[in-house]
């Protein structure tokens, strides 16, 4: 079968790949709607996660089931899915303890183009089909589901890790599509001021309409500075991080207030060491507690986030800027990710 | 000076009251904006708290700071504030176990209209000003704001006791003031698909403005069959009761998933036991978790909640059925209470 | 092979049975240890979980591997093992919302001697090994090891839900097996007074050993008040329920503080309703939370809760009043349990 | 009145100090047993929190109510109590949102030689008393009592930062007295294997009385491998953090799984940032969360704690090394915990 791959570090092309089979608890799918992340760019163009050779890139995807293994209770051929990014072993001693997305291992929950072929291939593999699909409802067009496998699910992590909650005065920090989730997650979720830290106009200009109140220009001075000038010295409740770099926390814990919380959703690819500013959190005192995930993944997740695009109350089109037909798109919708233009926000492709 | 009152279990009027005084950490406040409760109606013609001779009416004001004791710093007279219905004595060993509403004893934080005179006087009295008072933002009317001090926390209790959060299918039981604010608060916290229970036309279009997804009517049909058949035999993840009586925890539990919350605000005023089926309670061992609790009060919430409706997040008005100008005009907003007229939601008095 | 089983309803006995297969992610396992519970009485005798016709009874074990399906990982013919009275599947949507005790339905991870034979067979079956079998340590003597499947961990989830902590007082209600567990289990975690509700003199000496410091005895008085007297009116942090019936519910609520919490772990097996005293549960607004639920299970728990056998923090071997050995006397083992002589806590049989 | 005090950063002595007066909600208190804490020896040899002259020094103590204020309700002179070393203002935002460390400011629930007078003095002062004092209960002696105001709630405040609880192998870094009330907290809150990390002799063994299993000496080998050897490479569930320095996150990050949690409450005294090593916080998704802050103090804690040494789960005499009668002896204990001789743990002094 087709596939669209890493060949090597720094280099993608399309390559014959070997159709995937499913084994007793697994499924089949071939893609419907696929989306390229960033997470694809930094595999192969910074070798985030080392080398690899000939692994059919992707982990965003809606499809359709095409075969299943023989214990496979609740999805049959045919059956129109949302795939998660995340897809983990569930009996794992990790998932009981309630941190799925690290079963056998930290992030090993993390399987598509990682452990084994993405989903940019004309089929692709699921394993533990039955905890890891989700059934696409009725009334969802299948480019706004794509966001649910990991735009969705990642910006609102950040969220559940800030433990964001009514009336709260929130950062979040970068407006790509995972930081847009976080502020339209922030909004979901009972925040009251909402400050999106960014720049590019047309982020800023989604980012208000997913609830953002104040938006801070890291080009126009210090971030902390401006925070505290807007909350006249207080700082805020909770700091969502969806962007920036290691150097990012020590902003964070500076313009928290002692008792907050930092939310980390993003993937830090550079630097020896996260900093945390010993006097500003309160030499070790402050009860400025940090937390920092990779989303969960599976069904559950999967098929409640969208009850939200359901009844909508979020509106994943907004991220959509680049909308492509055909699979043979899929190179130009990663390469866009890559080049990252004035105007995208996030590719996606029907076939 | 003057003040509406409870003359006697069963009777209201004017009567002369003596001017409240400020101990060293207290304030005086004149009203600036008043709405009668169904608690006052309790009060009064359920004799809900005991009896009570010549004691003035009323918990949820906003008004002007008139007076305020020598320990008290953040606020002084002129200041425009929100008073909350539940004024905690915030030393108390209960405040510092987390629940200032039970200082002293269970109940004990609520105090206006019921250990002392409440608001619908031309002063009133609060104890701990600086922990009890909330500075009034600009930008937000005083109708609106006279919501903050009991109809927005309390409905929103409900949505924290039962720990809604996305993508929740959620139950809100009950859809007068408090449960329309259970209603918004729910949408505001992330939950899919809220279904509301109730009957009033006025109620139910305002319920779907809020986020309600179903209205189920309890004249149409048992109301646990009704979710069970809307949710294809799966019970919902949550039920927030705001409405009923003693009854409604069977019904809860019924329709309730196993790992489910049910959170109470609803003050039960009638009936010896809440009764739990124990069948579909699990026989005790299906993780149906009931709780259930008096809102916190206090500034911190005052204010946080506050900037919901600063930032549009939450709008209180359509709440608002009838409104009043001038002080006199709280004897008809309290009758209306008593009445409840097929139109009427809330009725607020501005002075 | 062999089994002792459920005949039908009031009616046990030696049977023939199918000796169990293997599917790709089972275990086959022969026991080295068992123990009758009061569940299997309830089952035979009450009916508990409706008719049953030659069903081999028994959910307590430790055993050895003796077949794994090919999918299995992490253990092999001739381990020794702890098997959970609870065996979940992991993958099930109430298992990645955190309750695998309730995957596929309300209370469905308990299959032993439910949905299918028990453990007091000649071999039993083990749904999804790797995640439903743990590793029995060294040094752990397999009489007391085999407290772990359901004693240990039902008891200690009671403690769980109650949420005891550092310094709480707390009233265990019922001092069987499970009750003493319970004991153990507050004092464990932080449990400051623990008053222990039971009347059995030799259950009375182990509660005090498990470290229980007041024993109330409902025969002289009615227990509430007890509760009132030794307190000075004030009541308990915690109740954690594991012995009495549905009105046991009532006194409880009646002994607790505002913001307190019941962690119920007992079966329930009689009466329409569990009944909450409206007035003193505050009118629905104390902030009296109730939780109730059947044990997680899993390998996770068993491999977690062995630690204290190793490190001997808890000495499970005080439960243990009548040892057996061979596996003829399982019979008799059961029939103490049902018939509950003077000096009776827990029989055990090895093999 | 005479009080041992800093005279400047790097000299302390004995001034005439002036006695202090009682607010309206304050006690005055004479001193019946004193305990010198590192903090001090940080306050005036380090100049911890900056340059303060003629300042009186100590905040453990329990002692004997002289006075109170006219608002005082549950004290009164003669009353013997137990002070905490953190006395918040319990009506601030910080304390309605749960930290009242952090009432007034980050950390400035902490007053007693700090923004104060300490308890070094003939007599001192207790802000809001009804709040901040606990009765100190029969049958607990004096000495043992005094490790209430800071030694137990610190140490264990380690413990339910990091969250431990049944079965969790934990790390405890550092047994001085603080780090062995932390091994015993872990020991008293479920957990199985406590590794404590020190080297002193005196401490070690004192570490093992209080549960610890296993002893990691820094000076035998990098502590992360030691840990990852005797967890085969697994790791630790909790690190609590009771010793070391900034440096140590770095080592506590590396020997936590995935999940797992860090509670800190070591007062980090020098160097601009702690360092998280990104790699092994898992790229920033790793799940492993840093919590870190000072004891809550008030009289809640106070008064729930005692219950533990009353009902003997905590032997607080084991810390107790050096005993002194008279108070002018407070100036040979601080000076032993300067200069910490190798049979040191904690002195004490009564009067």
């Amino acid at each position: 079968m087709k596939g669209f791959a890493m060949i090597k570090i720094g280099e993608v092309g399309w390559i014959e790949a070997k159709k995937p089979e499913a084994g007793p608890l697994d499924a089949i799918v071939k893609p419907l709607a696929l989306s390229p992340c960033t997470s694809d760019v930094h595999t192969v163009w910074a070798g985030a996660i080392g080398e690899r050779f000939n692994m059919v890139l992707g982990h965003e995807a809606v499809g359709e089931v095409v075969e299943v293994g023989p214990l496979v209770k609740d999805f049959k051929p045919g059956d129109r899915v949302i795939v998660p990014a995340i897809t983990p072993d569930w009996g794992a001693l990790e998932s009981q303890a309630g941190f799925p997305q690290h079963s056998g291992g930290m992030l090993s929950g993390w399987k598509f183009s990682n452990f084994k072929d993405g989903v940019f291939g004309e089929f692709f593999h699921v394993n533990e089909a039955d905890a890891n699909l989700g059934h696409l409802p009725d009334g969802i067009a299948i480019e706004d589901a794509v966001m649910l496998p990991d735009m969705v699910p990642t910006g609102f992590h950040g969220v559940e890790l800030a433990q964001v909650t009514f009336g709260d005065t929130v950062v979040v920090v970068g407006i790509g599509p995972v930081g847009l989730m976080s502020v339209a997650g922030c909004a979901l979720h009972g925040a009251g001021r909402i400050m999106a830290v960014g720049s590019r106009p047309n982020c800023v200009e989604v980012a208000k309409k997913y609830g953002a109140t104040d938006i801070i220009n890291y080009k126009k001075g210090d971030i902390v500075e401006q925070v505290m000038d807007l909350t006249k010295g207080k700082g805020v409740d909770k700091v969502v991080i969806a962007g920036g770099d290691v150097d990012t926390f020590d902003q964070a814990i500076r313009m928290l207030k002692p008792g907050g919380r930092i939310g980390n959703v993003n993937y830090l690819g550079e630097g020896d060491y996260v900093k945390i500013p010993r006097v500003d959190w309160g030499v070790g005192m402050g009860h400025k507690t940090i937390s920092a995930g990779l989303t969960p993944g599976g069904r559950y997740k999967m098929e409640k986030l969208a009850t939200l695009l359901q009844t909508k109350r979020l509106d994943t089109s907004l991220l959509l800027t680049h909308r492509f037909k055909g699979f043979e798109h899929i190179e130009e919708a990663l390469l866009l990710m890559k080049d990252k233009p004035a105007d995208l926000i996030k590719p996606v492709v029907t076939l």
